[in-house]
């Protein structure tokens, strides 16, 4: 690849460029526009996601600017006039931003993200804001569904990412990795990554290095001798059992004899549960029960659940494939989308012929219940207010179908779910490290109810909506209804 | 996002690295090493791949150098000697390269780009290269199958994209509209896309345009205003039929009451085959045949299809998140993998438990047969061979199973399926235009039997291998056979 244009302006949709024109010159531009983030069904058929993206976003949105190449390849596009152009000049990211702090646990239909800005503002942001937050949050909420598998095994276990060679382009990769550390990947093999974002790095060797070799024995030899505290040996070049893993134990002992350990082993392919089984017992066997097995190939949360459930004994899961590219069923995309709510103070709502993609109008607050107010109190609730928390005994209803609804209980301790994290294009505080982060998201995430982080078929997590956004969304979609009758 | 990472050495996984420095140490990195990299199983369950992201790559290639910064950030591992570390200073990819050109059409097994260099060269490279040409070939294969989809209808039809906002990351998104406009995409909505590979962008306009005036038909006035000569109008804020589309007439009339045309209107909820009978009909009805209906709303080549069977009548459909993330069955990533072939002449074998994972040993020729020396002849069978051409009679046989042979019939038309695209570090062509890649693969494609272009249960396209690569991989593997029995 050339050069990139993860910063520019130019990272947009072209109708963002032909609307702010449009209103720009209909004087429209400076309304006070609220545009809500949020998506409709959670990913991977699971119980909750692991927001992620918002710090490189902010950041990107604090210094986003038109430059002159950018105007200049505006101009030969015969859409753009020289008025607006030199408008964009000047154009700044100077909106508000309400969103949930990044790795918290998120749910459908809550706003994740709230922009309120002049209208020319916060339409343009919208393509880089959702593809950003969307694949980054896809990508965590995979993560974090490994890793609690993994955890899972009575042994535990860890997740590392693994994935750039099948990554959706490098930069792909590099999101992925970010992402996949937010959602508690200890670390991952993509260098770049490791220095971008200051997270471990790690790795094994391949099979060409093996093959590099006379015989498999001298390549493990060369290995442990250059990274005599740090060697993983790929055992499945020639054949798992009767080659790769008698040599690793030589090596093992000879590692030993000079006063090191070795750290590891690696699985490639094969049956990962039955050779993880007989690898821990021939190392145990031998004296080595500290020499971590590691497994790599096509795995996935339901893989890693698979293998412990057969008793698998794998300390440390490389994850590729489908963690870089968030695959599997209900993966590869989160269908993130970024609705007008308001304008100038009036609701806006986008009807449309599907009741399940109509947009909530109105400007709205998420509040959140625990059972108290200790940090650990499990997750109860999520509401959407147009302003004051939920009063028990107000009956909040399901944010598509008002005929399920349900009164809010007394004694729950409500709070706002979303912080105000930008306020005149500038950040309100200072951005967390990743590694702060993905301790956070990890402290969240075991607030959540084991049955929602169940891996299959999860219990519902509950968001509604209070009497006062239900009202307002009705009185909109009569007042659209009518419209078009008339 | 913040910096980028697309054109240093560090975007690989740092056991290439490691590797890197035992060959180093061990005196074996500058042996001369052949690695082949390919694919073992088609994407989408389709019958064939459109070769993508060469061009990109091997500008990558001939730049690649390790900044200060990245021998600094090494340093910090604490895995590498200051002595290997100034090794990269002076670091260059020098190798040779033969491969497709990109836009071919391409089947598993055989090798789409063969790296021939110093070992430590060829290793490093692994990672990026696998990144790029793994995520390109399986996008432009996915708008591949759109386009022949879309171009399926009596009426014509034809394809662009639309995926940024659901992409992998933000050069995901920019990747994947590179690789899309390869497969034939016409155009794309990413300004940056535009500009960094001079293609197309197009956009319409979207639900939050309307919802900023105080009605559908004063936006629809406003935006056709400000562009008479391409207005394509949004139907679905308020109801398709009863309001979208006599809005959109309605403004149709004026603009021709003022010597223009409006361009389109688009459907983006509902049943588009339905709504795009009707709305074909009451546009020519009221006198604009020649108003074009763009559709889009989660589209893929299954959903285009269904769409033209039921006699849908859309003429440009916008495929957004399943072309950008190249989703649906079979999707998500290309499993490419880059396999050492032969080191300092000796031929290189990885052999594993499972012989569906077994690499080619050798260098390896790639024939492609034809039926005649025409430049429109349909392709007939790919031959790999260690040398000369197959020969008439000889029997070949199925890469992955030798049981499944055949004899190679008189009067096919040979020729080398692959070129030499890199000579000592250096392209040794001038980089085509994305335009041009685009044009060659809609004349290869042409070439692919309808059967095997088949969206479902397509033909099977026959790649072999030749008696002598495969009685190379049958000595080799029983070499390394005998090697953990001894």
């Amino acid at each position: 690849m050339t050069a990139t244009c993860l910063t520019s302006p130019l990272f947009t949709d072209l109708y963002q460029l032909t609307m702010m024109q449009g209103y720009y010159f209909n004087g429209l531009h400076r309304q006070e526009a609220v545009f809500d983030l949020y998506f409709r069904r959670l990913p991977f058929e699971g119980g909750y996601a692991v927001w992620a993206g918002l710090e490189p976003m902010l950041e990107t949105l604090e210094s986003l600017r038109f430059s002159e190449d950018d105007l200049a390849y505006l101009g030969t596009l015969r859409q753009f006039r020289p008025e607006f152009l030199a408008a964009l000049r000047d154009w700044r990211f100077t909106g508000r931003i309400e969103a949930f702090a990044e790795g918290d646990i998120v749910f459908p239909h809550e706003p994740l993200l709230t922009v309120t800005g002049a209208l020319w503002e916060a339409q343009l942001v919208e393509t880089m804001l959702l593809n950003s937050l969307n694949f980054q949050t896809l990508v965590a909420t995979k993560a974090a569904r490994c890793v609690l598998a993994a955890k899972s095994s009575p042994h535990g276990g860890e997740v590392l990412e693994f994935g750039a060679r099948r990554a959706q382009g490098p930069d792909g990769a590099v999101s992925a990795a970010r992402a996949a550390f937010v959602g508690g990947a200890t670390a991952t093999s993509n260098v770049e990554t490791g220095r971008l974002f200051d997270i471990p790095v790690s790795g094994t060797h391949a099979h060409a290095w093996v093959e590099s070799f006379p015989d498999e024995l001298s390549a493990f030899r060369a290995y442990a001798r250059l990274y005599p505290d740090s060697t993983v040996l790929l055992l499945d070049t020639i054949d798992t059992l009767h080659s790769g893993l008698p040599n690793a134990i030589t090596v093992a002992r000879e590692l030993r004899g000079q006063g090191h350990e070795l750290r590891g082993v690696r699985l490639d392919s094969g049956d990962l549960a039955y050779l993880s089984r007989t690898a821990r017992a021939e190392l145990d066997a031998a004296g080595f029960p500290s020499v971590n097995i590691i497994a790599s190939n096509d795995l996935s949360e339901a893989v890693i659940a698979g293998v412990i459930a057969e008793g698998g004994r794998i300390d440390v899961y490389g994850v590729g494939t489908q963690l870089a590219t968030a695959g599997g069923p209900g993966g590869g995309a989160l269908g993130g989308v970024y609705k007008l709510a308001s304008l100038n103070g009036v609701p806006r709502m986008k009807l449309t012929g599907d009741p399940g993609k109509a947009s909530l109008p109105g400007v709205k607050h998420v509040w959140r219940a625990t059972a108290d107010s200790g940090e650990t109190s499990p997750l109860q609730w999520d509401v959407l207010t147009l302003g004051d928390p939920p009063q028990p005994g107000q009956r909040v209803s399901d944010p598509v179908n008002p005929l399920r609804s349900a009164p809010i209980p007394a004694g729950l301790h409500w709070h706002p779910a979303r912080q105000t994290v930008m306020e005149g294009g500038k950040r309100t505080r200072p951005a967390r490290t990743l590694k702060e982060i993905q301790a956070f998201s990890a402290r969240q995430l075991a607030r959540v109810p084991t049955e929602t982080r169940r891996l299959l078929n999860p219990h519902i997590y509950r968001v509604s909506l209070a009497p006062d956004a239900a009202s307002l969304r009705q009185r909109v979609m009569e007042d659209l209804q009518a419209q078009h009758t008339k």
